[in-house]
């Protein structure tokens, strides 16, 4: 009955919205045009879903380094799809648990998606959901085989959007996971230029104090990275120590 | 008695062609001559087979690249075949199984199948089944040893097609799996040709627009990719958005 | 006593020769000379065996490609023995069990022999009664054990004939599975003028329309798929259609 | 209620200062620059973690070959650091339980230092603690897979520091656990001049006839080694026996 | 108490000569000097063993080809020896045993030697006591570690020599299980002089019409091997056929 | 209480010195400079530890290959200690249990040398205790974290010595068990000089008949070795015959 069937649907409710605020509370610093692509791209496949009459599925995967701000950004597209049912299923959210167990909540929450006609699904660092590790390498066949067939399958009569974020590509693709995607999309890291963007946007006072060192960073710099450094060099009034922005860009690995 | 032996057949009835149909459902839009030659092979096998004397058994295996259309077309053949007994085995069919669940399961429904006099049992996805992964590489060995001996098993009083799918050739080779095969039908990708053929069949309003793209396409599209990029760029009055359908064409790896 | 002794050994009976006659039941179509030496060696050996009287385990392998007849010559041989005991263990026998279980039911059929003064068992397809898969490559070591012990262990009171089946050689080479074999025989497909042997023998009316295509074999015809590919362009009258005959040669992989 | 926070949190105090004040008890020798370095770098990431707004997580890696004292100045910093809530998590701390049961353990660990608002975790010999082999390679993925989440999750509520040690950057690297720490910091063995410090620092009295063979030493000295050399041969009234101490500077790996 | 040391001792008695006898049955027939020189090395090491004061444990291997005659030489020697305590385990003895089972067996008869003042152990065909398989490899550690502590362990106040036989000594050298014992005497194959020889001890009565044949075996010639080869081509009056003779050889794989 | 505590001691003294008289009643042959050199390091080890303020633990580790007298060595070293707490831990004493049976009783040993001043503990045969195999390679990592743990494990209030032994160093760097270690020390081979040396201590008659064959004897000869060749060719009145001092040394693999 549609009591029952409610409740069903409801606990999910708060608990997903909550964890998604925690990835989100970070907030997205706007940083230049990829960005703006990226994002785009993200709400056009996601309001053609809504209107299209015979596909009820879509996969969306968001892919890019460590660090390089997928998960705030796949939260916060899931908190503004306004969609009825919308879920976060991340590493944390399964500490703790059996392979078997963890296979069991995932398919559980694809069930409970299907029982409301919209709903988008967050799954966070998919190839550690599976427990991936690159040496032997190990996971858990079980949550893969999963996963697969969850994302794979054709809801009957709802529509179900799949957000799945990973920094590692090559591990997907050489477990076939790639193949249950039906679109991929890069979340890039950050040019010397886009990371004084993200410093302006902050509001830092002395940027040119900063710029110097910055340009010496040759690798791209993950926006994750870029708030940790800002932080752990942050003085008052919005100002940071240059050496000791230096430094932590060391013991990040950021510069050699 | 015949009562019994009747309900132990009629359950299986009701959820195969369910599910089959939601296989199905997409329909076949006709593309060209390869399409042709491969509907009529089956076909001529499956009522060579009825006729035969002294053959009970044949098993075929449809082979193609991801999303080529090796499901719906299994589900339609097994559909259209009129026998009394069909039956789809899906990895939907047996998610959250064990392995050695999943082997009774498979070892159940040829069981199901040898009380009807002809039978047809689609295996989809072969590969997923027995969950396969390439790297390890990993498998059932229970459920793949499970498969070779159904699949080689010659009824005694009845007669029985399987009819399985895969993308993964040598993958099945590389188990054994694929000498328990009697003939092996190959599911092609499309063409650019083939490709416009299928928007005419749809009925699509500006298909000029959107063949220059198509033509700089190199790798082969297969149907499902291409059904969903038309989705994706669809608007009112059946006609696409030239330029979302060229980057829906890029997200899903079509197009580099 | 004698009694329970006598039950324990005719339930045994009925079931093995019921299986042995559906391998059977296709039938021994002579192909020439090959196939005359093979049955003759084999008969020499098994009535050598009764007569000896220091020898009392002798132990057959049948070795040649997939569908090159191996189970229906074993099958054959055993049915025309005559001897008192004879017993099939195929992977169909045993398909659903545990590889404890398999071991087991190895281990007393062995122990059933025994009790006949005269017994052979035949072992169908070893490598795949032990479960083996070239990737890994995996196999049960229990299984494997078992029938290394039982092959070799020689009867105290008794006389034993094994005779086993296998497509791979090499895997039973590499298991160290060959070295418990006394003597091995070469089960071989086909070549055209034998292939042309078959047709005749079979009184296929046409067979001037098949002998072009037939030539262009280049591969060894298993007499399995010829078989087959017979029946799947058999028209009424003992005529074969041509056109499909080619096409099936194809599709079971005989022709490229 | 409060209390029983209270009581959730207590139990966990005692245990771990104890245990980390048998890792500090040798004390830390001043032996150059290069320390002082070190020192300060983890003294301003720990306040400047206690003064941000933003950030409430700070996982910091200390690496160094074995036996350079990597233990001793994780248990130093822990102990100076005054936070509410140390606490050591060792090999030693979880020897003769099963993985399931280490990987409870490191997640209650976590779970409790988030009731405190300010907490200092050590994670001492990470590659032990997750029962790493390099042959197999062998590991626990289960903790390593608790590992990783508990490093990464950011508490929600309270402020947290993860102060880990290893000997094998390379390992937790190919592990893809060294991603999880924000910042790493190099702990090196020593050269001779800074042996020779150390040995000053100790009130040594014949320092001068040790000299000449500290420097046939060609390899870096960890600190940890050199204090069990001095103590193999120290000798009434702090004097070395010259030749136990090449001696035993060959037993134990540094003079070849 | 006496008495049921004395009960605990018994029950090995009967089970390991009557086994040993089956493997003894066959005889030795004498071959040549290879055979003197072997058997005279063996009760050389088993007397002096004997009489010496301060030695009370003596391990010997006996290594050759499969078929060589190992198992049947291991039997006698231990019938001959005239210990009140001899035993074989063989493969056979624990057919269907877990690996577990096997180990406390092995340990167990270990334990009944010990009581008494003068033991023989056969060990039949080690690699195989341990389930060993070339391919993996795979071999039960388990068996492996009480194989090698047992064959190791000092007898505290009786004397015991171990008899094993291996058909691959490269494979216990692998194990490092060759260490373990403390002399390895060679089992060879047969020459064809030898072979001839052994055609006279049995009474053969064509031997010339044998002998050319013989002569074009290049390879060594297993005692069980040619024993068989003579038991399959043997006519009444001790005569050989010399077609089925070359056949056998053939069939047996000692002629290409 | 005292009494309890004196009884949780108390048990381990009788097991573990009988143990150790068995290992050690062969007696220490004098052979030569490199074995006083041996002792005498080991022993000033030992008296410096006991000496120590600052130092509580030190592990020594006797390598060297098999049969070099390695066990015999540690075993008088402990006899002789006079230390309170003296253990063998030896394969031999674990057999028969699981890996994880096993890591307790270590565990356990340890926990109770806690308990003494000064105590010492001998590992004998350390690749065996965690059922290393070089093949796979196989071993028990449950027990080798556990020696790991409980070698590097500071006692509180008491002093420890771990005697270890190994004929395989290499498997112990491998397996990065070497690094628990503080020193090191080298157990040799005899050469010709020094095995007559040990004929000569043994009050052999007749050395100059022995010595052309010692002469030929290329390899390192293992005290353990010698000692059984000498036993099998020793004759009344402590004459050794020739030949069959010769021939034993090829059966031992000493001479080819
Ligand atoms: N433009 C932006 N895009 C994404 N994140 C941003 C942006 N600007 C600021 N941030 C902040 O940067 C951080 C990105 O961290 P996030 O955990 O999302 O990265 P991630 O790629 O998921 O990392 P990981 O690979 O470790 O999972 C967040 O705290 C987020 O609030
Ligand atoms: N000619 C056609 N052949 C097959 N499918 C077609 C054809 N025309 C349209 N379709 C539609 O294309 C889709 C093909 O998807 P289907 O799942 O059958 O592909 P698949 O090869 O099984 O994919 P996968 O490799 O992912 O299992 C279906 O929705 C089907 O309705
Ligand atoms: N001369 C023949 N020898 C063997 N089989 C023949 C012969 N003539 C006809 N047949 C028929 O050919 C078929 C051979 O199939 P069979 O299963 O025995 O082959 P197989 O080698 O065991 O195959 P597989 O390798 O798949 O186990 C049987 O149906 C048999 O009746
Ligand atoms: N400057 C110093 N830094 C670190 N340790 C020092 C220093 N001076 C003296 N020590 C002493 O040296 C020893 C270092 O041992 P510690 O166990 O910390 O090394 P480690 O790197 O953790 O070793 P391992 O790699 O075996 O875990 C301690 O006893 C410590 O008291
Ligand atoms: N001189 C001989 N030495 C050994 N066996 C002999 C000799 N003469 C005759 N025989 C017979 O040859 C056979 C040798 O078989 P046996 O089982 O002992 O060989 P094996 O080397 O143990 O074989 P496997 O390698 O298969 O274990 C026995 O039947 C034995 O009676
Ligand atoms: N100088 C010596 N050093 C050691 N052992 C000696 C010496 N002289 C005589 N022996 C005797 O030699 C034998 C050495 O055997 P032991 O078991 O100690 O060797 P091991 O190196 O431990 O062998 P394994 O590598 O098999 O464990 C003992 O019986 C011992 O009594
Ligand atoms: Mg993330
Ligand atoms: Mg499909
Ligand atoms: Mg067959
Ligand atoms: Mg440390
Ligand atoms: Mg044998
Ligand atoms: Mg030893």
């Amino acid at each position: 009955d549609f009591e029952r069937a409610q409740k069903d649907v409801l606990p999910a409710f708060g608990a997903s919205t909550e964890d998604m605020e925690m990835c989100a509370r970070g907030g997205i610093v706007e940083y230049g045009e990829k960005l703006k692509q990226l994002q785009q791209s993200a709400a056009s496949l996601i309001s053609q879903l809504q209107q299209s009459e015979r596909t009820p599925l879509l996969s969306i995967l968001l892919e890019g380094p460590v660090g390089s701000g997928k998960t705030a950004l796949a939260a916060t597209l899931a908190l503004r799809s306004g969609f009825p049912f919308v879920k976060l299923l991340a590493p944390t959210s399964l500490v703790g648990m059996g392979e078997t167990q963890k296979a069991a909540v995932i398919a559980r929450v694809f069930d409970d998606a299907y029982k409301s006609p919209l709903s988008l699904i967050v799954l966070d660092e998919v190839e550690r959901l599976l427990e991936y590790v690159r040496i032997g390498p190990r996971f858990s066949n079980v949550v893969l085989q999963t996963l697969i067939t969850c994302i794979k399958k054709v809801p009957k009569k709802s529509k179900l959007i799949v957000l799945a974020t990973t920094s590692s590509l090559a591990t997907l693709e050489s477990l076939e996971l790639l193949d249950a995607f039906n679109v991929t999309l890069h979340v890039p890291s950050l040019g010397t230029i886009e990371a004084i963007k993200v410093l302006k946007e902050l509001g830092i006072g002395n940027i040119s104090d900063i710029e110097p060192v910055l340009r010496t960073v040759t690798k791209g710099i993950p926006i994750k990275k870029l708030m940790l450094v800002i932080e752990m060099s942050l003085e008052k009034g919005a100002v940071l120590d240059p050496e000791r922005f230096e430094k932590t860009l060391q013991e990040t690995g950021l510069l050699d």
